[in-house]
């Protein structure tokens, strides 16, 4: 059975491409470097119920099971090439493994990205996707080059995948703008966009780069941790979109927007002077850039409320262990 | 606490390579593939109670998460260079994460894997390895190049894994001497050897290669229908161990060497002209093969019993949803 599986995902993600020497169906995939490049690679996990809700719709776990390793990659600066996937199971379920190569197929085919391997197995449904991408030497983005004066930017908004888990465990309103906006929320959750273009753009403009999947004040932090330095973020400025404005109180969108993970936007450090160059360059991408701080000295996140007081931020953000 | 877990595995995996330009600890690693070689992938996810019983030493689990992998690169004929984890925990266990790590990095030092990155996530006990190898172009050692002709041999001895899964089932005995012998199947079962050397050895000599993971029959299946040929395969030229033949009588033996998994030696073909040399070579290395049948024309494999009778193979092995 194991076979047939990874036979119909192959089907279903055809993907031509030179470097691929031998795909699906031996005991390891041949691969061909490109010669003068990097090669990035991520392995993530997602298991249901911790990492998406139980229910989520296969077509959605195949998408975000790809989505959160290109983001990645994005943060890396990286254009994807190659992906391997492990498929756990608690049965051989033909429909699932089409929905679900459906949704991670959807999302592979505009980035030229081949699955080349992989297995199924028996289990609690689980997905760990295994990514490789390509990056000239020098020029990937890492954790650990932000320099006190940086300013801080994010793409896209904030909080978003955090009040769509929220929205999802709440009864349904009759209100038909209502449900649009949850309906919005709830498809931030289970479709992030990776930003891949963007981290393509940074490469040489960014000084630091993560994208943000465990919460703004936890991922900034490992910038802050890998580059000695400390931030300062003006809760005021972080992007928010209208729906969770709409639909959440000042004080619960804030919580969403700092601490709730799953967003897959990028945060970076750029040089204060080339803040408006970068965000002209990545808004040509369709990818708006807001600046919502600054690097300073020392060590760790601080948040100055809407109040202008700092807040507490002990609670750094959602961690799988927590 | 992930990246505490994390860390630690780092710490306890420690490998210098010259082409890890960036290993754990970013968003992905960063690596330099050798120009000129091909890079082979595998990605196999092991599930406690599908993949290894309950109550299995962590550090049996490290290892075998990893030999599993490298067995694949052995079948490729690829030697290892680097490795991502990804580690799923029904709760932080430091003391699980020490044994895993030991276990892991016992196999991987010999081999001068690097550990480059991976996860942690919280739930069911569940291990995807990630692993990548080189080997030069055209060198690859697939399933389908067996010919009409060829013969058909196996490394080392075949059966062990399955009896030991069984003896781990059976109420202990108060003799040394089947203690011993016990012991020795549990050992092939939980610290398998990934015939890497062999793999690098055959490459240029043998026309197809698979590993032995579910199953003679089910394994030289697949080189059978990659390659569009039949094997016919003698029962009585099985290579057994003196355990296996002293704890089991000669048909339990047979069936565990025909259709019992786990034992990750190296099937694969030669044309029969070059048996000896093949066996020679591999015999410097410390490894034995023993010739077990051959190609013909057709589809499937036929074991001849030792009766001189074909057998009825219809079970075609362990597969993960049967």
């Amino acid at each position: 059975m194991e076979f047939r599986l990874i036979e119909r995902i192959r089907e279903l993600t055809a993907q031509a491409r030179d470097d691929v020497q031998l795909g699906i169906g031996d005991d390891a995939a041949l691969l061909l470097p490109p010669v003068g490049q990097h090669l990035a690679v991520a392995l993530d996990t997602l298991v249901e119920g911790v990492h998406f809700p139980r229910g989520t719709a296969a077509a959605d776990i195949g998408w975000k099971a790809l989505a959160v390793n290109l983001s990645d990659l994005a943060a890396m600066g990286a254009s994807p090439a190659w992906a391997l996937l492990g498929l756990t199971l608690p049965r051989a379920d033909a429909d699932f493994v089409e929905g679900f190569a459906e949704g991670f197929s959807k999302l592979a085919r505009p980035h030229r990205l081949a699955l080349v391997g992989g297995d199924t197995t028996r289990g609690p449904l689980a997905i760990s996707v295994t990514v490789h991408g390509f990056v000239p030497p020098g020029k990937a983005l890492t954790r650990g080059g932000a320099r006190v004066g940086d300013a801080v930017l994010v793409t896209g908004t904030l909080g978003d995948a955090a009040a769509g888990l929220q929205a999802l465990q709440q009864p349904l309103s009759d209100d038909d703008t209502r449900a649009g906006l949850r309906a919005f929320l709830i498809e931030r959750l289970n479709r992030p966009t990776p930003r891949l273009s963007a981290g393509v753009a940074l490469r040489g403009q960014a000084s630091a780069c993560v994208d943000v999947s465990d919460g703004l004040v936890a991922d900034l932090g490992h910038i802050c941790s890998s580059s000695g330095v400390a931030a300062e973020i003006d809760a005021a400025l972080l992007p928010r979109s209208p729906a969770l404005m709409a639909l959440y109180d000042e004080a619960a969108a804030l919580q969403c927007a700092l601490i709730g993970g799953d967003d897959y936007e990028l945060c970076f450090t750029v040089p204060a002077a080339r803040v408006a160059d970068v965000q002209a360059d990545l808004s040509r991408l369709g990818c708006g850039a807001t600046r919502i701080g600054r690097i300073v000295e020392g060590a760790g996140v601080r948040v100055r409320g809407l109040d202008g007081e700092w807040m507490n931020t002990d609670r750094p953000g959602w961690e799988h262990f927590a």
